[in-house]
Order: C-alpha cells, then sequence, then structure tokens
C-alpha cells in the first residue's frame, strides 16, 4: 500500500502543476490514490466530496479561484496521456535518487507549515541520509548577475555557515546560489552541508554551467524538486519552488537582489510562513543590494552582516547570542557625568591645580579632588609636582 | 526686563555645565534672574524652592543624582569670577551673533521637546532669520573618518535636501559633518540651507580645517552653541550638543559611522524624543558602516538610500511619497497563474499547437483558448499558421 502511495504521488506530481490548490485539496479530501483515479476519470466524485473539497478551498483562503471540479478535471485532462510514474521511478533509482513522500521518516517536517500548499512529494537526487530540521537550515538566496560584494559575501556567509552545522539551502542558479552551494560544500564539516531546490526535474543539472556544481550537491548534499524527472524549469515554478526553499529554513537571508527580484519571492514567503528573514546590506550605489535595502525598508527584514547574526535568528532563545563586538572598551566608559567632565578638563602636557580644574569643569572644588582620586585608582589622572595631568592611559 | 532676562541666561550658559539639571531645575523654579542671583550667593533658596527643584527633578527622572543646593552652590562657585556676560554680548554683537532665549519669537519651538534639558540660551553666528521649524529640518550625522563612500553619500543627500527646501543640520566636525554642510551650502535655494550646532563657543571656527568651511556656513546659514563665547569642546559637551543636533531635526540620519561612535549617540538622543532614525547601509566589509548596521538592527532605525526616503520620514503623513522605484513594469504582471503557465508554455521561435500547449502546461485546452486570446490583447502571444508563439514584447 505504502508503495501504492508513493507510485500515485508520483504521478500526481506529473499531473499537477505546483500549488494547484484544487488538486492540493482533491489529494487531501480523497487521499493520493483515489485522487489520482479521478483526475483520471476512474472514479467519479459525488457532490458529497465536492463539498468537501470546497470547503478545504475556502479554509485555506484559495476558494476564489475554484470553479468547480469539471473545470479542474479538463485542467488535468491533457496530461493523462504522459503519465508513468514506474518510468520516472525507475529514472530516479537509476541516478542514484529516490521519491519522497509526507509519511516518510525522512520527509522534512517543516514544510507541514505550508498547509494546503506541502508538496505531494519531493523528487530527490543524492545519498539517503537525514534532511535537517528547519532549526538547522538556513537558506541563502539572491541575484543570478551577483557583484563581487554578493560573491565574497556569499561565500564568506555560507562557508561559516556550514563550518557551524548549518545546512545551505538555495536553488542552484548561478550567481548567490552558486556561490552559496560552493561555499557550503567547502565549509561543510560533517552532515549535509547543503540542499538545491530545483525549479525543473533533478534528472537535469540545470542551468548547464552549474552541472559540475549541482553534481557535487547530490554527491555531499542534497538536489531536491516537487516536479518529476523531465519538467521544464519554467518560470511559474521557479516562483513556486521559492516556497519549498523558505519552508525548509528557518531562516532565509537575501544577500543580493535587485528591486525586483525572485529572491524577493522568497523572502516574502518567508515572511508569510514566520520564517525569519535577513538581508545583507551593500553600496546605495549598488542596483544589486536595492531589493536588500527595500526589505529592510518595507519588510520584516533584519539587518544581517555576518554568521553569527544569523545564527542567531535561527535559534532566538539566545543560544546563539553573538559576544559583544564593541571589542575593546574606552577608558571613559562607565564614569559618572561629573567625572568624565574633569577628564575632560586634566591637561595632557601640562599640570593644573585643583582650583583650575574646578574652574575649567564647573565643577566644586571638593568634587574635583574626589574625582582625582578616582580617576588616580583607575590609571586616568596622575599627580605631578602638586598638579594634575592626565595619565598616558587616558589620552 | 528682557533685557535683563537675556543677560541673565548669558550669564548662566557661562556659570553652568550643558544640561546640569539642578541648574537647569533651579532656572524652571526661580526664573533666570533669580536662579542667577542664587547661584552667585547673593540671594538665600528657602526650603520651598528647595523642595520645589527636588519635585522638578524627579519628575523628569534626574532626581537621583541630587544631594541638595548646598552642593550644586559648591560646584558652581568657582567660575562665578569669570562671569562677564555683557563682555560676551558685546563680543557677539562684533562678530555679527546674538543670543537667543526661549521667549524670542526666534527660538526654535521644537527645543521644547528636549524638557528639563532645553538649553537656557542659544548663542548664533550668522544672520538674523528665522530658523526652520523640526520638519523643514534633516540632521545628517556620521563620523569624522569618512570614507569616499561616506562622503558621495552624504554630498549626494546634503545636496539633495538643500535642494527640496530643507535646512541640513550637523556638528560641524571633519568627515560627514563636513560634507553635509558644504554639499547643503552648494544645494541651497532659499532660505537658511544648513545650520552648524558646535560643542564649543562659536567665536572660534573648530576644527580649524574647517574654519572657511564655517564660515561660509554663518554667512548663509547658522552657528549655533549653547555655550557662551571663549568655551573649549570638549568631550561631555561634544555629548550634549549631540541633543540639540536631534531636537532641532525632524529626522536624524546616520550615513557613516562606526561600532562606537558619537552618531550615534546623536542617534539616541533623536530615538528618546521619538524623532525618526534613519541610517545609510553600507558594505559590510566597511568598519564605517558597522555603526549604521548597528542601529538597524538594534534600534529602530529605518533603512535610507536617498533624499525621498528621508522627505518621507520628516512628513510621515505622506506628502512627500517616494515615486514607485519599480521603474518599468515587467510584461508578465498582473497575470493570472493561469495565464503565467501558459506564457512560460509558448515558444519563443517555433509556434506550439493548442492541443500541444495544454499538455505543456497543464491546462484544459478551453483555458488554453481562453488565455491566449487574453495574452494575444496584450501582445503577449501570436498566431502563426495556426500555432502559437510569444510575440516580441513578451520576451
Amino acid at each position: 500500500m505504502s508503495d501504492d502511495e508513493r507510485t500515485a504521488r508520483a504521478a500526481l506530481s506529473r499531473l499537477f502543476e505546483p500549488q494547484d490548490a484544487a488538486a492540493l485539496a482533491l489529494v487531501q479530501a480523497a487521499g493520493a490514490q483515489d485522487a489520482l483515479r479521478i483526475a483520471c476519470g476512474q472514479l467519479a466524485a459525488g457532490p458529497e466530496l465536492e463539498r468537501e473539497i470546497t470547503e478545504i478551498l475556502e479554509e485555506s483562503g484559495s476558494g476564489s479561484s475554484w470553479s468547480g471540479l469539471a473545470g479542474a478535471l479538463q485542467r488535468w485532462a491533457p496530461r493523462i496521456p504522459d503519465l508513468a510514474p514506474e518510468r520516472d521511478l525507475a529514472t530516479m533509482r537509476r541516478l542514484g535518487g529516490r521519491i519522497i513522500i509526507p509519511s516518510d521518516e525522512l520527509w522534512p517536517r517543516q514544510l507541514a507549515d505550508l498547509g494546503l500548499q506541502e508538496p505531494v512529494c519531493l523528487w530527490w537526487r543524492g545519498v539517503e541520509q537525514e534532511l535537517p530540521p528547519a532549526a538547522k537550515a538556513i537558506a541563502l538566496v539572491g541575484s543570478r548577475d551577483s557583484t563581487s560584494y554578493g560573491a565574497s559575501v556569499t561565500g564568506d556567509l555560507a562557508y561559516s555557515l556550514a563550518q557551524r552545522g548549518f545546512t545551505v539551502v538555495s536553488g542552484g542558479a548561478y550567481g548567490i546560489d552558486a556561490h552559496a552551494h560552493r561555499a557550503a560544500l567547502a565549509g561543510g564539516t560533517g552532515a549535509l552541508p547543503t540542499i538545491a531546490v530545483m525549479a525543473g526535474g533533478v534528472d537535469r543539472f540545470y542551468p548547464a554551467g552549474n552541472e559540475d556544481l549541482l553534481r557535487a550537491v547530490a554527491d555531499h548534499g542534497a538536489v531536491l524538486a516537487e516536479v518529476p524527472p523531465g519538467s521544464a524549469p519554467t518560470r511559474y515554478r521557479f516562483l513556486q519552488r521559492n516556497r519549498l526553499i523558505a519552508a525548509l529554513a528557518s531562516v532565509t537571508v537575501v544577500v543580493e537582489a535587485r528591486w525586483r527580484s525572485g529572491a524577493l519571492n522568497t523572502a516574502h514567503h518567508a515572511e508569510s510562513l514566520g520564517r525569519a528573514v535577513g538581508a545583507v546590506p551593500g553600496s546605495i550605489h549598488s542596483a544589486n543590494s536595492a531589493g536588500c535595502h527595500r526589505l529592510l525598508r518595507e519588510g520584516g527584514a533584519v539587518c544581517v552582516t555576518d554568521a553569527t547574526e544569523i545564527a542567531e535568528l535561527a535559534s532566538p532563545s539566545g543560544e546563539a547570542l553573538p559576544p559583544d563586538k564593541a571589542g575593546r572598551t574606552q577608558v571613559h566608559d562607565g564614569l559618572t557625568l561629573e567625572d568624565l567632565i574633569l577628564l575632560d578638563a586634566l591637561p595632557l602636557r601640562t599640570t593644573s591645580s585643583v582650583e583650575k580644574l574646578a574652574v575649567v569643569g564647573g565643577l566644586s572644588v571638593e568634587s574635583v579632588r574626589a574625582g582625582l582620586g578616582r580617576l588616580g585608582l583607575l590609571g586616568l589622572a596622575e599627580s605631578r609636582h602638586g598638579g594634575w595631568k592626565r595619565s598616558g592611559k587616558a589620552t
């Protein structure tokens, strides 16, 4: 039965476009196997089922575009002759891959946060191993036409995140995606350093220029897609794919993006899932940072400048709190206002009398005496021949 | 009487350090003239007045450091012999300047937002003219050791803000401050393009390297300080001066700042006054942008990348709403999901049949026909010899 379920879902992933709400509601209402039979006209759907689908769609907020099962069946019909799930499963086995479905042990639990939009299955090329929970996965995304700044920042972040045991999730594209996968592979210390979520079938490594990189990702990480082998990466599928990247990770970081960019789409998916979104700032003269700045202005994106700040977003409980960047503290930190005024009044080279310091600082003679005592103890003031000056430490 | 009030405040500004809470409470309770007499020991303060001062300090949250008038009198005593308000006023007249006090027509009303910390007077070098209300004043602040990026950004912002009729407020220092004043002077079209608020007396243009610039600010804008002529710009006074910059403007923008920087102090003053704070993003590799990124992460700072976004913060009612940066819209904006899928399915060079498009797109033949009609009307699809392809506009 589990094999029948698997085969049915393999077929459904070819029959339906990703995120076809009516289709997903049908699967939820009837189960995958009956959904397939209904979609293929081998089983009739009664008014009861149709009502149930309508309810599911209304609950998930997708009811408005629903005009009944008849229209949906017409939409699905042209692809029925192409269905060959056994062939697709065999292709995956031959490539050293597999399909996973929500009832599998290996299914990433965090995808359930997508609700009705959870994919019916995932086609997976790479070694069978545990996929990371959301808390251990960070999405790094950005433009294809990355600058040298974006490349260098992505490399630093991905390497450092992989070193800390995070899995870097990205989309396998040129530019920021490629830099993210490459550096994660280099930095990975143990389990699954990186996941590429593809918009087309995982039988083909697309784009061609990333073939070697994606092969390495499959060898050491995972290459995933919700569409079956042989599917073309259409623009629509790129947009749908982005929700999977956002859902797999606890944090989505946009490293470089233009004012309009698919990476912003991924960030919006993350936001609507209640996941953290980070944006890397850059020069305001760089069009490739305009999208990041837009997220910082308009969205709930957090400004992130290093891997520690990103790790912090992944575990907001404070486990990964960054060390204070302050570096060395300043000598005058923590002084009272009066002592700060007194320190300002103390000459650097010559010395000054207590009375003179009182005039310059606007302090009583008594306060000056007491303050000089405190500053002396801190090594900030010293007396010479009855006068006072700043000591070396305070200059 | 108004002249006596003016002379008294001139004297008080030399007697008290900026933001001496006890002194400011004394002025509030007794008035400037009696406050001066009490501070100089010419008038006794009864227990009634002392109680009143205590109450004012407690209300303003400054009560904790207050140990009674006796201690304050001791603090003020050393400077009494130095008081020469008539001389200071004469100095200002000779320099073409003046003193203004809260009862003056010209007093910037927005300083009242400082509450007890409103200065007792302002020493003003420059042409007598109306000072801008907060809504027309923007503070641009940042590091002294600015980078070429900071210089160029500050120049662009200040020039553009001055062109729009805003007054650019800054601190007259090297680096970002100087770039802000200089570009505002260049961009100013009418009234008062820029104000420099100094930490020391306005009789001296400090730092020396900015002498010509500050002279130009005095000639075309205003140079202000709360401390009297001859006062040295101590570190304490720099920090106090920052509250005046923040209070004069409706928006404080930090263009470049290190992790620790006086500019962040100005930003915190602005925040605590409920004023808007903007931060300009920059390279995460630049230490001079680390303070800006810190504000974006920790503070309530808004990411700003041009003068329009800053102007928007100054009038959040929407008068200065920026035009949509989107530039040209994308041809596929606003398409339904089905039409987007169909557009993806349409070949670029060859043509495709309606039936083929239904299979590729996963759409019913009917939907494909209707969708091709819509895309055709939009100029995104065209038919050739009975088949369909994308039209030039959609590629």
